[in-house]
């Protein structure tokens, strides 16, 4: 049994306490650290049988009981908390992305390299059982020789224009999972991208300096080639689709809903729509990634994201930035010889 | 190139006389006669290029170049035109069913013997590319030993109160269709019946003698047991499903729209409602049973439908009227008995 | 928090106790009792934090904190230990059926009205999502007037024939389910019964004195009518679907699989197959039913499955026996009259 | 009744000369040229009761009973034919593409433009009932504000490479279509290209200076992205899926299959492939599309196809090849100055 502290008690913070309670089978949550610790959170992890509350990490830190950190912080904190947690010893589980600067997170992959400790990235979407089983089908060799892989990535409403503002930008903060998809699905890296904006939704997302609306192309190094197409809303809810093509056939997933029940009416035959949004759709891929981050412990294995693996959507994503301001094809290494990777 | 005569152009006349001239290669109608033949009737023939119009049959029972005759007329004209035209050395394809009346279903079969002339009955359904589909997985052995059969046959609305008066009730003039189907789809014959029937659509229904809503057990001769569920009314439409479920595995077909486009919006994933009826549904297997009912006379084969095929689903249909009315399973030799067969 | 105890450590006593300590908010187990208890149980139960594990059910229906229990024996114990547990002041969750004899469940229920605690049938379908979903439809008059309900339930593989001989025959064992689910569905009552009853599967089950498949209508006080088809295998998986058909539309569900990745390849588009078996298909199920009782019990609630809810399928299922018995439809209250009810 | 001549009896003439006479109401097929005119030809003419066949096409043109000219030539007769036949005072309908040379086109523009006559480019897709559902829900304002349109299109098999080495590139030759459709879906125009290109298929398309795999991203002058995938062979047959995206929705349609059966066995639950190719695709499309120029003959409107039509996709097609040759995003203007357009 691995004793874990959680940082940050936020949204997402609560879902790793409740989905480690619930199904992780080798860990329990010991403390949770919050500088706005208040009376409901405190009860919120009594409910769960977590021991201790705090509002300074560093009890985290400092326990030596506890030997693995799950970071749920602001994504500011998370290279910071990231270096400090694996300095002082702990396997760190860190929700995405690591950071938006190269350079920390570059501090952050020798923090590892020198600590030797368990590092993870929390793409969730990895775990999720529709993206694994396109991912089992082009792993086993049945898609054959890949050649197109789509992904349809759009959520159900934006952000507030004040976390767009401090997000990244929406490739940074959105299509960095479809980066990450795109590497997961296809086992290969990309070379090049190419993304095209606007702003389709909310023109105050385009005043704040970002856009909502995106088609981006990417080469691969095997050959294939990606296609991404996303968008900060879509009135029918979160809509999460891949597709490998390959020589050997097609495998393709479409989105998951709450049930399968189908109206036939005078209006048409209807479904439902998909799940709401990313804590309804992925609520058990949460509960997995964190399950295999344990075992890696456990086993001591490899992790299932390992720290370059979020290091590489960050380049993806500060490549397809600059696609956009300079309305170009970018190649990845540009962005690696910017950082001396 | 066969010439073909039509008798009755109602409905169902037209569809045969327009569908020959488009789908079937190697007919064409000479000859069109109707009791009430008048100037629209005629000029939708000539639209077709068909040469003759005629209130009078005999024109067509007389015309030594016709060698086919398509009985279109009223149920109760079928088995005597039938009569009367193989008397008179023509192939016969006839609306279903042949009559309501078994003795003279038995007249039929006999001038059928007597002619040597080919005789086809026109359940359409079995020309249909779904339900063919089934057929032909139930026929190669693919879905092994069959054990269930499952037929959803619901119209879209009644027919008229004065319709149902002489349609020889549900069981013959519907789920006679479906009685087709079971000994199509099975390849095998009925041995009992046993029927629920409800009036659940339109008390007017009830009140003429009839019920709208059926469900009907049937055992077969191949040990396997199918169940047919019929209303006269489905606000969504012609709705036309079957499966037959077998030791290796289900084979299944659902409807057919006018397209396959899904919308989705706030208020679910929308899929087109079925087609609306058998005009719609079935325009192509309308057409593919008169080519192959020409078919064989060109490479004089058996019909696909023969006059038997006629014959039992009537047997059935009455003894499932004698169920609902005796509220007991019904053997079909119970029926048999009676007429001597 | 309602502290439980599990009453039988077998199979279903394990997903119980596993998906208490996971998902039922207000409960906890603190006892299993089992006869055969033995290490690995205990190790089990010591992995899911449950204090204690005995050989004798007397030390939970003894203990004074313990507030509800769950009867998770053979089904000869049902009704015994249900009645023993209610006496013993507390709440009782038992599994399917109550008993296959009538008068133990007619003393259940007594048992029940003298103690005034709350007392929940097994019927986990009823807690599924996609059952859920087809009651939701048809409770809110979304379908309107119901004419036609289907039933489709079919096992991936037959129980052991030593399983077979004590099941009480596949209406009272299998088939339950599913006359608990049309009485879920309507929310109306069976009145009568026939059932078409035959051995497709294996030779054994028939020498056994069972069948294997089964085909059975149900007529409804509410003037519908519902089909069941039941097999004991079905090689693609298990098959779970319904249908509710009303005057303003049809609600359908179908069954769940592990994703809905899709290949196109040579062979085919190619989902995969249905979930494998009940555990897989309805582990979620299991856990909403013991949480909705630990509710009923926190908010003193009527339980979502009544004792009565366990009684009626068991009268439907003599039914249906008697049916096949004398080859005759049979009146539930016929079964009522023998029992004094 | 419009008498129409056909000239080119390959292929596409035999499929043209087939639909007209079973389902073009206003039109016959008076004449058929092909300057390979054979015995088998003249057979298959016979028997659709076309009353002649020639090796000279000016019989066509010079016969004054015929009104409009079908040309289904080789791909360099289509201009100057085009330019005669309007001379001639015909009306034409025109495989697609007009010419690969932009001027010749210009030239057929004017020659429309002074003839006055109606002029028809042979976009199949348009009349496709899956496509049509597309832009009917989009042109409604269904979906709302278009956002992002996607097309898949990918061939069942690759030509050969003598054709590939004759074609035009993929853009003008297999794109051409996806670029008409996204112009139809949308009904706006393409201002920007963007197109990937790769060898995944055959490296002989490679060596004769095509490419078989290709994603393009066009920018819309309705502010919409367009994304299109093609593949010269998917294992699995001809895949042609689109969807439109908008604020209030997204329509989307997929593959039709030669019948909606499905089997569920041990292997997984199998639906058929998409139907193979064009010819079975597009069957009744190629009728649409003929019908609709006959009416815009017979009513004298506007055909559903214009030259201009004809125009666009070239152009979009020539910067897509540009694209690729410098790789970087090409507007349409730039290719248009070129042409004086």
């Amino acid at each position: 049994m691995i004793k874990v502290g959680i940082i940050g008690a936020g949204r997402i913070g609560h879902v790793h306490g409740e989905s480690i309670s619930k199904f992780v089978k080798h860990a329990e949550v010991k403390t949770v650290a919050d500088p706005f610790m208040n009376e409901k959170t405190e009860a919120w992890a009594k409910s769960l049988g977590i021991q201790k509350t705090t509002k300074d990490y560093h009890e985290i830190l400092n326990d030596p009981e506890i030997e693995a950190v799950l970071i749920c912080a602001s994504t500011d904190q998370h290279s910071p908390l990231s270096i400090e947690a694996l300095k002082a010893g702990k396997h760190v589980f860190c929700e995405k992305p690591i950071d938006h600067d190269v350079e920390k997170i570059k501090e952050v992959l020798a923090a590892v390299k020198e600590s030797g400790k368990k590092y993870q990235v929390g793409f969730n979407r990895r775990f999720d059982h529709n993206f694994r089983a396109v991912r089992e089908a082009v792993a086993s060799g049945k898609v054959g020789r890949q050649q197109i892989i789509k992904i349809t990535s759009r959520d159900p409403e934006p952000p507030s224009i004040d976390y767009v503002k401090v997000s990244g930008g929406i490739f940074l903060d959105m299509t960095i999972h479809d980066f990450d998809m795109v590497r997961y699905l296809s086992g290969a890296e990309v070379e090049e991208v190419y993304a095209e904006g606007s702003v389709t939704v909310d023109p105050e997302i385009g005043k704040a300096g970002d856009i909502d609306t995106a088609v981006i192309t990417l080469k691969l190094d095997n050959g294939a080639t990606a296609v991404i197409d996303n968008c900060r809303a879509a009135c029918y809810g979160y809509d999460q689709r891949a597709e490998v093509f390959g020589s050997q056939g097609c495998v393709a997933i479409t989105n998951d809903s709450d049930s399968n029940a189908v109206f036939s009416g005078k209006d048409g035959v209807v479904a439902e729509k998909p799940m709401f949004f990313f804590l309804e759709r992925y609520m058990m891929a949460y509960a997995k990634e964190v399950d295999e981050f344990i075992e890696a412990i456990v086993n001591d294995t490899e992790t299932p994201v390992t720290a370059k693996d979020g290091l590489e959507p960050v380049l993806i994503g500060l490549a397809a930035k600059k696609s956009v301001e300079e309305h170009r094809p970018v190649k990845i290494d540009e962005i690696r010889k910017v950082y001396g990777l």
